[in-house]
């Protein structure tokens, strides 16, 4: 079967996983051609195509890129180079000081295979990172900021769910308005991530726990809340369930800059998801896009989505998008 | 001489082009070659180095890029495809339903010369337009909104300025806060560039004219200012000269989209400029950096903003972009 759409596999089935299942349907150049996944076949309730990662070999030559959807603490250190020996591959490796590492290592593996890999694509890595590329090219004298929130932080949200008496946790991550401001109008630099943001936890109490002891076991944890501004809301499981089971995000991102004749200019990126991992799907799709194209020219190793050109992502030809978008 | 610099040349000497000239002071790895005017070179106050246009074709080998900074209506459709054939060359060609011409005539022309060209750089089209590329592949299902302003327009300024009885004039374009917010909100489907923006126009009148009677000719201007909400304020001549002789503009690009699942998405990019053509200027030299990187690996033709990967545009190389940006 050729029907001359973009084949694409999935390895990994959690909430990133279904968000490309899901965002494939918005793309008619491409299909689903399998999930791959670690957990055994037979009990995927989800309808299929699910197959054994186990046999992901045989696949070879009926999936143009596979979109690893896997975690960047464990999952993608492991399946990234395997995966990248054998097949194209788009991922979200968002660990962002171990980016030169992952890079390597998966410019080796797709070599190797002749394949092609695109890493870190997302928002932050990813369209955060173009836009701080390319703001600092065009205002070379300026600063940068960027803002995360109003969001679910999955770090610090475990974290709070660990401490002794808490059932139920989560933690939005803040950005501070006069913060804002001040990145906005050049009066930014030097502000800490502490100034940045605040942090935001509605916290379920397990029975007989005591809420201050719970309240100051989060405001004093090192690293995660310590100097923050952070405020802790107790509420009762039923409305937690209802108000705080989605994981919206976003974030700005900031740069201001002189020209060289002294005039100010402001750039801005900002995003206000209702879900972040369905965005994140939706930025990896378009960039299986490219991956598929790179490698259909032949080429072979990383990318990141630094090297990709912005008519690639698009399922549009340079004709159409130099008369409709240029 | 050739210290690895990449030796620019500016053709046309106008706001666009002193924009350039002060802007490379800014990139260290860059360097201005020569001006080239059809000016005579001898009148020329402002401490050159000024040549001939005519003789343009005498620096071919000492100039890597040359940088086209006349106008659209006429200049470019001339000098384009003449300097496109002697050498890499980078404009900001701007007259949206005429880009697929025009990128045609620069593609012949640059092929012949064996030269490489990008076209139409700067943010509207530029980097507006990546993203409306970018944020149409990442959600395909939504709708995207571009509002331009506040900011100064040449096009209505110039109009103004053609009344009887007009002696100094200007008009910024403001879009409209409660468009802004339907966009935003994901319910702007529809709105019309009248119900996006709204029109300021100072004006210093000629001794004796009618205030009324040139507000009614602004008001009443088919194309131009009838169907917007428009707004004239008379000022004197001293005041308008000390508020109004800046070319502030800007604008925003708004998309909103639902993934697959329902959720709600949306991004925006914007930009708040002091002066408008120093910001254009200071796109069109990063795109330069691409062109000389470009024709540097012997590619040839023409390209637009949405051909050229991030990467090429920044001074550091891939592993340092990697490691402090993505």
């Amino acid at each position: 079967m050729d029907d001359g759409k973009i084949k694409i596999g999935i390895v990994g089935y959690g909430n990133l996983g279904r968000g490309v299942r899901s965002g494939l349907a918005q793309n008619p150049d491409m299909e689903l051609a399998g999930i791959f996944t670690r957990r055994p076949v037979a009990q995927m309730a989800d309808g299929g195509p699910f197959f054994s990662y186990a046999e992901i070999e045989k696949y070879k030559g009926l999936v143009d890129v596979m979109i690893l959807c896997g975690g960047s603490a464990g999952d993608l250190w492991e399946q990234g180079a395997q995966v990248a020996g054998m097949f194209n591959t788009v991922d979200s490796f968002d660990t962002h000081a171990k980016i030169p590492e992952y890079f390597e290592m998966m410019d080796t593996a797709s070599q190797r295979g002749g394949n092609l890999s695109i890493i870190s694509v997302g928002w932050d890595p990813g369209l955060f990172s173009i836009f701080r590329l390319t703001s600092g090219a065009v205002l070379p004298a300026g600063e940068e900021h960027t803002f995360w929130g109003p969001g679910v932080s999955q770090g610090h949200s475990d974290a709070v769910r660990k401490i002794k008496g808490v059932k139920l946790a989560v933690q939005y991550t803040l950005p501070l308005e006069d913060a804002l401001d001040d990145a906005r109008s050049g009066r930014g630099a030097g502000l800490s991530a502490t100034e940045r943001h605040r942090r935001l936890c509605y916290v379920v109490e397990q029975p007989g726990a005591e809420r201050g002891e719970i309240e100051r076991a989060i405001k004093t944890m090192p690293n995660y809340f310590l100097g923050y501004d952070t405020e802790v809301v107790f509420t009762d499981e039923q409305e937690f369930l209802r108000e705080h089971s989605g994981m919206p995000h976003g974030g700005f991102c900031i740069r201001t800059g002189r020209s060289a004749e002294g005039a100010g200019q402001r750039m801005e990126f900002s995003l206000e998801l209702e879900s972040n991992p369905q965005f994140t799907s939706c930025v990896l799709i378009a960039y299986a896009r490219a991956a598929a194209r790179l490698a259909g020219q032949g080429q072979t190793g990383a990318r990141s989505v630094f090297d990709i050109a912005p008519a690639l992502i698009s399922p549009m030809d340079g004709f159409e998008l130099r008369r409709r978008l240029l």
